[in-house]
């Protein structure tokens, strides 16, 4: 199956998440010979993910950067989800939008400053009364104060994407070494005790990325997250159609349904470490502030939870683009990785080949982190 | 191994729970040629357990025939581990005692009530206030009103007991057969396509029970029961040294903990016939109640989720004794399946050799019911 040559110019993908496996895959179809290297591949925080594709929500005044490249992401999606499906292997994309809620007056003031937002950014979007928000979607909790209706919101099923994402690569040639990298010096890999030479290696390796080049070091950092999925039993009020997200007392909270039938509910957001357990608190939280926002899932079964860690930088900005010679970072992708995988593929695959990488990926360059800290020191 | 020889007398025992595998191991013990049918033995209602020996604490006014039946079962606990550990076999019984709180006036109220009847049977007793609760079993939660302490409870870890029993009962010859019993008649047993006759079959299937005899048919129903199992993480106050039972706004609640650092929090009751599935608003409440009796749990791992279906008859009592010719019923014990092992065991075995079983055990003869049934139609 694998259209590369021998002399395909040799490239190690370090790390199988999506950011790793989508560069891998687009890598591949440029006419690169990858190797992904990853112990589990697929299986790390972008498993533990509701996949919202809502680059708006997620960004924070002040980090025009990250919601650039987010809507820049956001733009590239159709396309990229149409070329994995064009290989066989269908992510999931979902354009059943978004309901946001918010549960007391303050909730709902914060809601509207978002929406005047969107509609800054030309986004459709309507202002919903408790009333018409749970008309618009039955089964919301009758305490909500009121919410937003966001028709074009995109969603994808994070765990599809990952299995389309090894699909597509497999059958483009791309191998997969599923052993822990231990060093990575220059453009040389280790693994154990094997080292294999690269023309070109690109850091995807989430949270572990800081322990794998000196550039990365104090620069990337774990950051917990649990979700739970859960599915509705026999008798119980199926989950809504659409993504809901929600504000209860200043917490975020979201409840995302998959075409299988489960809701996958998210996520907190802890300072860990490398502690990757599900917390007794982490759990109570989410299901409180969901059965506030949907309450029938009280009766839904509680089929998994799980916890991830995340790639988070100092400034929400991930890192893409060279660190050394040879050396490429696609890291740091905080809570927005499924979302920016295709511009961070993108924008690697162009600084391989030496073409222009899309605008918006300029600002993630990993030197502007160093730049920004001495300026502060 | 086996002891037995060919010609000790066949019994069947349907249902490796810890009541069945307690009845097979003591009949063995007795000289029986013992068969178990079960899918998966040790893997019933009585895995998802507590595994606190308190029979007064689970008694209702009223059901002093459960009462008595679980104090005799109690004095006979100590022996049976004794008797399991001489196999070489430990079980994991705990004398440490139980801490039990109350969370507000009311909930005290209802242990003064305990305190009372525990004195009134001769057990000792302590009543505390808030600060001395708090300082019997550090951790305890600030805004408990007081509560008693029993030094003398007893606690066993249900699944080293079922895998204790399981093994003692295959040294002594026991065969187990991994299959589900479709149907019991007369002494005949059937899995599948396969008929085996035996002289004396006992029928231990906990709430499958009703589908195998038409005695138990509308006598015995399941009630689901779901637990959690908790573990410390690093820099988390450890779990309490004893049994905590609480009552919150009149809820129970219980936190046991296991030699290995476990903690299991239990436990919630309902009536759903056969799902057995976990459910968000049970997990929920559990760590809920659990986080006010005992706060640092807030920080530990949820290890675990658990539902089984424990069997319910109409007035507590469990089912022992003869059905027809031959059959006998051994099923019902609701919560108290792990305390009521002993003393079922020796009445079960009791009745297959002709002598008297223990005294208690009579009033939970499976004609009782129908008289009172018949009684109040």
């Amino acid at each position: 199956m694998s259209e590369h040559s021998a002399e395909a110019p040799p490239l190690a993908v370090v790390g199988g998440g999506v950011i790793g496996l989508s560069v891998a895959w687009r890598a591949a179809v440029a006419g690169f010979g990858v190797t992904v290297f990853d112990p589990a591949p697929g299986r790390g925080a972008s498993w533990v993910a509701g996949g919202m594709l809502a680059p708006v929500a997620e960004a924070w005044p002040g980090e025009e950067d990250v919601l650039r490249l987010g809507e820049e992401s956001l733009r590239r999606w159709p396309g990229f989800a149409d070329d994995l499906c064009a290989e066989g292997a269908d992510p999931g994309l979902s354009g059943a939008g978004t309901v946001v809620a918010g549960a007391d007056r303050a909730d709902v003031e914060q809601l509207s400053v978002l929406a005047r937002y969107l509609g800054s950014l030309g986004r459709e979007v309507s202002v919903l009364g408790g009333r018409e928000l749970r008309r618009t979607q039955p089964g919301l909790g009758s305490s909500l104060s009121g919410g937003l209706l966001v028709p074009g919101d995109l969603a994808v099923d994070n765990r599809r994407l990952l299995d389309a994402l090894i699909d597509a690569a497999s059958r483009r040639g791309v191998r997969f070494v599923p052993a822990p990298v231990t060093t990575v010096s220059r453009t040389e890999v280790r693994t154990g005790d094997s080292v294999a030479e690269f023309a070109h290696v690109v850091l995807a390796a989430g949270a572990w990325s800081c322990g794998l080049h000196p550039e990365l070091a104090d620069r990337v950092r774990p950051l917990k997250g649990e979700i739970l999925r859960l599915r509705a039993r026999r008798g119980s009020l199926p989950p809504p159609r659409r993504t809901v997200r929600a504000v209860v007392e200043g917490r975020p909270c979201y409840l995302v349904p998959r075409a299988d039938g489960e809701l996958v509910l998210g996520a907190t957001q802890y300072e860990a470490g490398f502690d990757s357990t599900v917390t007794a608190r982490g759990v109570r939280e989410l299901l409180e502030n969901a059965e506030r926002v949907f309450p029938a899932i009280a009766e839904y079964e509680l089929v998994e939870t799980a916890a991830g860690l995340r790639a988070a930088s100092a400034d929400n900005l991930p890192y893409i683009g060279a660190l050394t010679d040879g050396v490429l970072a696609a890291t740091g992708h905080h809570r927005n990785g499924l979302l920016l995988a295709p511009v961070t593929a993108d924008a690697v695959v162009a600084l391989l080949t030496g073409a222009e990488p899309p605008a918006p990926a300029v600002a993630a360059h990993p030197d502007r982190t160093r730049e920004t800290q001495e300026e502060s020191a």
